[in-house]
């Protein structure tokens, strides 16, 4: 591939902005040639408008680009954007790109929930792109919109689908600890955090309890006709940096033995291995055996952060099984996931 | 009440030791006659011995003091022994107080379980102490032994006590985030617990889905019928100095209104305020109105530590009600519980 | 006294406008009357508006007050007002309010170094309050404006204070450990500071190394004739909750012994003692003798946080001496050092 | 190099133990072979007895190798040993392994002040090997001892090396924040530490205050002459994981301006840069320009963490330039140290 796709990146400036850049830095089919944010930084360089909140230096590549609007005008030069930005201003201004022809790769809540616009974890219902030729006809676009769910859903839904496949899930009661960079660059006062957990963020526990339900659903009749099981979301945000860890328990279809449950989990192939998508883990789902794991800082950066780490699998005294998991909100669950999605797509030739 | 109650600390170099003797310190009742701790302690001072973990300065009545062994032997001055030591030696000493004649309040796990101990939190289960004198009888003691909950069990307990008595409890799912102090005075390795959560607390989960069960049963023929409800935990240690947060979902035997479920929690009345314990908090429960409380640094103090707060009251998708509640695990959970138990029987006529 | 003299606050939704307001709940000689903060919260009532911070709760008595504009129009109604304004919008409306005709007490950076302005600490030099008629002459004002110092510079002015007296003083080096709400209420970003070390407070070092010469310096010729040392300054914000922490290394005109030197603490005698102001410690330098102390934890809170620890003292190879110093930034170093002026002044028959 | 050389790790369960494996992985020159630690640990495999604390894995290649007794017995397999033992039994230790022929890498403190043991950071003394020969005839051993300083002094000495060449040391003031990792494996109870900072840590200021000396002393009639300035430490513990951060102020012998400073550091060239050493960072200084940096979350893994930064360099009111240097304390301060020793005496032929 001797050359690679132009990809903008609106809300560039803001936490999952910079883990796309820096996530894009040298990935082998995209390369960022345009970066967009609030309006308060159009025309100065990215340099000077980011407090880059990431370990790794900020790449050189992109450390003079300037800022542009974010707006579909015509000196916008990019073949598909990654869209980062905040839920209130996300839902109009990604329409106007889609509208225009983008491929529009949306890590934001606004568009989720459409019933035309695919709600995807490629290792999950890759599938699910079959809506983008409908929704382009519904809204007579040229471009379309595709999603990928909130940080949290997509540890949990990972984790429930081998066990939906294998046993059938009936319900779901997760709890959350949530880290802090799910807040966003400025999200937490430390104030606030320090020798504290906050027990409340707002609308997530509702995302929570419905986003798995579509993307565990099935492609009929032009639309997603939702799983039919039932979540419970208790969601808090504790002191830590990165990586986000549920304790979820399972009430199942048909219960299987401790052995059963934990194979399927540890046989889980993903659907588009074969595929060998450049971001893609090499096995979605990792067991730990000791008897404190998943831990976020020990677990988050498994396989760059795009593995989810599962452990403490134990039988509940109320519904079937119970476990822990771990994965990193910033990566698996925002900016890993939207490339993740739009390597889905070229691979399907929808980019 | 001219003259004090002689009390002893049995491990009083530890954490929940520091808390008896800080709560203590200006008791109407009661007054510390005696330390004990390990054999390396025997001898010294406290002031010497003793790694003091509490903001509040160490009493300067306890700072000269002479620590003795753990044993009834003659010179140990006391009327009754509060007992904070390790779950692997507490069992056999307080075994041995008991014989010779000793009253024991315990808040270690050896003899939560057994059927002729009382297992008691004063506003949930007051009458339990009616197996004092049968145990008396049954093991042929001078004294007693009786104990008080597991610091996140207590938490629990007293959320789910006007529930039971309302609408009766069918199911109960808790996850906690437990602050440090659960883990004793040189538990958790601080590099273990910076930027982390650790999803495992030994044995802990095993208490928490059992001892409700008895502190909500019933005497019946001279032993502890089992409240007849399941309950799932899932514990884990976050980064928090003190206070429990614990996330729970309650499926009941009649679901009631939301107005009704609150109204339970607020209108709840201890059956042992007309004693007017010293210790015994205003009102056990306080519901927290904001959309984001009950948090541990603002709500763990509530009425000198004594008092839970719940908040956070929705309806749950998987079973019928859910919400948050904040318990001081050091106060409520340890030393005010034992202290609050030592009120009762006293009150009860049982010192 | 019957009447309590009429407070307003000026910044009263800010970190230490609430600690003004919690101070102030019970005070024998001031009631809060009005609260004023920026154009936002006009109209609204304070428990609408203000984000509250502190542990101790909200005072009723304040919580259904109407927030006014930071002006003194004909409806302000208040004898004296507190400022605890950021310092960008603070200089002008309290000239505003001083020419107007109101005692303006302030902690905020904008006036402290002006020539005729008085920076106090009452402990350390009351006899400023002499500029008081100056500065009303020169500015031909009804009011006036006193201020007190930067949070860190009162914590380090305390200890110069006897050692100034009793050696003289010729060289300071200080670093700083600084607490997060030294950065007000939505100061630090927790993500910023877990796991981490901030080397950089905007203007804090310039204060420090300024604003003690001018404290510990004498009133000559209608203005201060600054002290002749030299002060060096580093400063940090480290993941504390409050309590600064000082590293301070002093090289004095005549070197005492060890015993001299500790001795000139404990030994300290404020210039105010006799006049029994309400919020003045017992003793406002305590000596911890532990060889681990003062820590920000365990010692800020000492005398209602009015009183500064200081410990490890100990030769210095490069200077004379050197020592750690603990006080509550908020308290002695904010909120707390306001009000002790405002009884000062009272004290001196200026309000 | 066909066959590497066989190492030895004594100490090996302790944090800087851990390191040093982790970080000999995939060591050109050395494979470690042995592995030894306390008594309790003998005859357990590594991953039975080792609370691993490190991000990255156990190497496999450790894991199942048996723990020896550490004791230079006929059956330990090595042709050098590198020693992170507790000081208090690491001196007699190390002088067995040395007598019986040895090379002893050391990172403990023991023997760091003897006349005749190299104290060694390569980018700052490398001739001082030159003592090894002089040691085997002192001490009639066939092995010998080197040592590494403690994690403060190297960052502060390799940030002092430059400017001594080029100006002249006369008086140092370095104020420390020294991360978690640096009271090794259990050191600090999170208790202690959460919303605190403990400012004293038993011995450190004495050997921040004399190893500096020695270190950049000059080698003089078989021994070292100490280098002719003088230094004060204060030293305290922060809540961070790794990463010390050092606040430095120096007096010259000549001052230079800001300019000729700063360009010390940045055009500072390691003497054995030549020698490209596996370990050896491209440039032992990186100067950082952003306002608030170096700090330790960000800074601590420059280079592979063999780097140190510097920043916030300005002129001091009381010596003539006062900075802030980061460097990792388990890396370029311990482990890292240690392994930069080794490869410099196989460099020079003394392995």
């Amino acid at each position: 591939m001797s050359k690679k796709i132009k990809t903008g990146i609106l809300g560039a400036t803001g936490l999952v902005g910079q883990y796309l850049i820096s996530l894009l830095e040298e990935h082998p089919w995209f390369e960022v040639t345009e970066l967009a944010a609030s309006e308060k930084s159009v025309g100065k360089t990215f340099g000077e408008t980011c407090i880059w909140r990431i370990s790794r230096p900020m790449p050189e590549s992109v450390k003079r680009m300037t800022m542009k609007s974010a707006s579909p005008a015509d000196n916008f030069s990019a073949d598909v954007v990654f869209s980062s930005m905040p839920s209130d201003v996300a839902g109009k201004i990604e329409i106007q790109f889609a509208l225009t022809g983008y491929p529009v790769i949306s890590n934001s809540s606004s568009h989720r929930m459409d019933d035309d616009v695919p709600l995807i974890i490629p290792e999950v219902n890759p599938d699910h792109s079959a809506l983008i030729p409908i929704q382009k006809r519904n809204r007579k676009w040229n471009g379309f919109i595709i999603t990928n769910p909130n940080c949290t859903t997509i540890g949990l839904t990972l984790a429930l689908t081998p066990l939906k496949k294998q046993f059938g899930v009936e319900l779901v009661q997760v709890t959350s600890y949530q880290a802090l960079s799910g807040a966003g660059s400025a999200g937490v006062v430390s104030l606030d955090i320090i020798d504290n957990v906050i027990p409340f963020i707002k609308n997530e526990e509702l995302k929570v309890e419905s986003e798995p339900l579509k993307l565990l659903g099935m492609v009929q009749n032009d639309k997603i006709e939702l799983a039919p099981f039932r979540v419970s979301a208790h969601c808090s945000r504790v002191n830590v940096s990165h990586g986000h860890l549920l304790a979820v328990s399972v009430k199942l279809k048909r219960k299987p033995s401790v052995d059963e449950f934990i194979s399927a989990f540890s046989s889980f192939i993903s659907p588009i291995q074969s595929l060998n998508l450049p971001s893609a883990p090499l096995k979605p789902i990792i067991i730990k055996g000791e008897t404190d794991r998943p831990q976020p800082k020990f677990d988050r950066n498994t396989d760059n952060g795009m593995a989810i780490s599962i452990g403490r699998i134990r039988p509940c005294p109320v519904f079937d099984y119970k476990f822990f998991t771990v994965s990193h909100n910033m990566i698996r669950g925002a900016a890993g996931a939207s490339i993740l999605n739009a390597e889905l797509l070229k691979a399907q030739g929808y980019l």
